[in-house]
């Protein structure tokens, strides 16, 4: 079948993917030249194509991606028990990191839609360690299911992560 | 309170999130030098202490780890709609990579431990393009909860590996 016929029903698989699951598998680059997988919380700023992470100054992933900014995340469908795994719905966003300076637009925005997703998190947000980092994605692989997959470039992501029926920005 | 109060209960939460997670996000790092995170469905392989996946050899994060054999692969607690996220017990197991030799005796563990957990992969395992892959676990670095987290070395992996009550082996 062409993609074109595909790419509907992926785009709103990959929505569906990023609204219903949480956390993703950060892939960065350690000081030892290995990667390293750790796991966050995420949320998504639809206006910059990025996800928003928020992160301690404390932790290895931190100082891996201020060093190496190019990064990767992971999301997948949660697995259920008894139920098959190979086929789950997932994808690897490619993206570039950056820790925002506190008070900037960028991390304004990135503030609401993490505590608007995750309002639990508020007090630690008050912890002096603690930074906001948008990954902005430039480009995901999404695999939907056996035999349905595909590449995505910085737009079609971008248009992925935007609700349904927006043609742009909020 | 001491580290080494901690440790049995944290070995026993390691070891029931590797017997009840299927999956892994595996870190790989990419030929452009940025680390790579996909899922792998996985096994565990206790006597050598590796985790067991599954792979094709027309897949980038194979690529990836036959040209860098260091690798990271974490395993989460699946999350669950509704419940909070940001303490899932996880752990990141730091490993090295080796494609495994048809018929070897590594090969044949690797096969039995593998399709014991998967025995819907059969199939594949008759396609000629996927491998089994070892990955030799070589450290770990384990989170159980708000508060509760260490670092594990090869031996305490091991350890953790091999099923409750059991010395050594199988």
């Amino acid at each position: 079948m062409p993609d074109e016929l595909h790419e509907p029903r992926l785009t709103n698989a990959l929505r569906t993917l990023l609204r219903t699951q949480r956390i993703a598998a950060l892939g960065t680059l350690g000081e030892d030249g290995a990667p390293f997988v750790s796991m966050v919380p995420f949320a998504v700023e639809p206006v910059s194509a990025s996800l928003v992470i928020h992160v301690s100054g404390l932790a290895a992933h931190t100082r891996n991606l201020q060093a190496a900014p190019r990064v990767s995340l992971l999301v997948m469908q949660a697995e259920r028990d008894g139920e098959p795994v190979h086929a789950l719905p997932r994808v690897t966003l490619e993206g570039r990191a950056a820790v925002l300076v506190v008070d900037s637009a960028a991390w304004v925005d990135a503030r609401r839609v993490y505590l608007a997703r995750f309002p639990e998190a508020e007090p630690m947000t008050q912890l002096g360690d603690f930074r906001f980092v948008a990954v902005a994605v430039q480009g995901a692989r999404q695999v939907a299911g056996f035999g349905a997959a595909r590449s995505l470039d910085a737009d079609a992501v971008a248009r992925a992560l935007r609700p349904a029926g927006q043609a742009s920005g909020r």
